[in-house]
């Protein structure tokens, strides 16, 4: 039997909150029974008219309800808005798992606030010196890791070096990927590429034994299968998370604008439309659930903004498998092992 | 009547060189007519034969043979490459516009030999500091520069800000959009969002008064049509391009290979297969020509590596421009304008 574990939720995250997250807990609570106790973190009153409307009873012993009166919009500025909303839902959040109520958070609301929050109240597990985010994107042969996805902006060397070891400890444990190829993402693939950061990052990461890495990968390796972790800064990462997330979105948007144009196109277009939800699926974020916030002393899975409850259902899923993995204990180890805080 | 303009055309430059390069000289000859005097540089028995095979007599006046005796590889070492090649096709280009002899250069040859060779033989314009390069990319609603996709990894702010005055310049006379939307490349859209470089960079454009300058911009602002030139430094550049470029050749993979796997998708996929080739059209770097490398003294368009002919002779056609438009001089009279050497 599985340990029944307490996760905290965001009711207030993401674009569609608190409506989309009450969907998440009510899937929740009908896929996963009894793993999950929840904290349902938000304004009370909006949270038990979702409820109502959803038919998840008040005193349904899975639940319960957390008052957090303040809300951080996806558009505050991060550090400005934790600093000033001490009683938001994802400050609260982070409270939870600090005093020990809870093991875990899920949030789809601002992201930064969300890296914020967890560095202010759980600060970083003991080695690591900065969060990144470990997005899990689409491939046309398997998924892979982008580690940092837009946590840290500026990277040492030895950030980078760790950001390498968080993400391979991620395939390895979570998505069990046997023998994970790790790169560093370059604007080429030969070894001295890329600046001075990269440069050093290289020397330290084919220094780590247990990671199977590749050594410098370019774009051209992303989404066909060529590398299973690709470690860059949170800059880059942010960039090439989104870039192709909208040109996801603007190639179909070309396609299914070309295929109106002429009849016969348009029959085409309607038969082959199973096709075409098949691949949507397959790139469909919130099948994954969310990215961990890796390197901090907590569990953190964050959400795209715009997940409707089968999303938010993923990503408390998500955490749960964060927390029964033991990731961070592992990460504490391995960065351990290679103590290069005195080289970067 | 149009000027005859001389252009020196890398024949050894390219994955299917010299074959590709010699069919893009007979698509140009037979498109543009007396518009071009062409300086076809490389090995020069290859070249002939290359010309028998296609039909193009040796002694039409509008070609012209260069031997030059040395090829660099598309996967050699750049620096070291043309160090020691120094009678290779490449350099020998960037030779013949230094002595006159020839306007501008063509190669689908390896970018980072020909960014070195540019800088070695014509150097930098006055009051440029680096080179960049500007890729025209597709997009839902209208094309867009990328600038720099490659020739400068490590950028001052200064350096970002001439980017943005070459871009500027480079679309409004160009590619003839009146009043063209600069952005600066981040991991968000809020001043201040990126790392130090960035935040000094959006200094200096905010205060140029020629360039329309609205702001930082994100991954999700690239292909929808929000901004028309995308400033960052050429290893972010070069990462967003081969990303973005493989994620349009994996999407496209991932659906062929949905539709294949029920007949009733099939036949759909096969009637609407005239609106996907539009798409792929679109899409289709070869239509565009190559992207022109900026800041050095001379003219030279870039071809993607893969190019078959159609391309070359598009890249042949875009150093024309290049030169009719005078680019270089407006550059150098609109970053002295500017002058902020003395800030970066």
């Amino acid at each position: 039997m599985m340990s029944n574990i307490t996760i905290a939720v965001d009711m207030m995250g993401g674009d569609y909150a608190p409506s989309a997250v009450v969907d998440g807990v009510a899937e929740a609570l009908q896929r996963f029974g009894d793993d999950y106790h929840l904290l349902l973190v938000g304004d009370e009153a909006q949270v038990k008219e979702g409820l109502a409307a959803v038919g998840v009873a008040v005193d349904d012993p899975r639940i319960e309800l957390v008052h957090a009166p303040e809300v951080i919009g996806m558009n505050e500025h991060p550090v400005r808005a934790i600093r000033e909303k001490r009683q938001s839902s994802i400050v609260t959040c982070m409270e939870l798992v600090k005093s020990g109520r809870a093991e875990g958070v899920f949030s789809a609301g601002n992201t930064g606030a969300a890296v914020g929050a967890s560095f202010l109240k759980w600060r970083m597990l003991e080695g690591l010196a900065r969060p990144g985010i470990a997005t899990i994107l689409p491939g046309e042969k398997s998924p892979w890791v982008l580690m940092d996805s837009g946590a840290t902006v500026d990277c040492t060397p030895t950030v980078l070096a760790q950001f390498a070891i968080m993400g391979d400890l991620y395939a390895k444990k979570v998505l069990a990927i046997a023998n994970p190829r790790s790169g560093l993402l370059a604007n080429g693939t030969e070894e001295g590429k890329g600046h001075r950061r990269v440069q050093e990052a290289f020397n330290l990461i084919k220094n780590i034994k247990d990671i199977n890495f590749i050594g410098n990968i370019e774009g051209h390796d992303l989404f066909c299968g060529n590398v299973d972790v690709v470690v860059c800064d949170g800059f880059v990462g942010n960039i090439v998370l989104k870039t192709s997330e909208q040109l996801g979105k603007s190639l179909t948007g070309m396609i299914k604008e070309s295929v109106m144009k002429k009849m016969l196109w348009k029959v085409g277009g309607l038969l082959s439309k199973g096709a075409f939800a098949e691949v949507k699926k397959r790139m469909d974020a919130s099948e994954v659930g969310g990215a961990p916030l890796l390197g901090v002393k907590g569990c953190c899975i964050i959400g795209h903004g715009n997940f409707r409850g089968h999303g938010v259902a993923n990503g408390i899923r998500a955490v749960g498998e964060l927390i029964r993995e033991q990731l961070n204990e592992h990460i504490v180890e391995a960065v351990h092992q290679c103590a290069f805080e005195s080289i970067g």
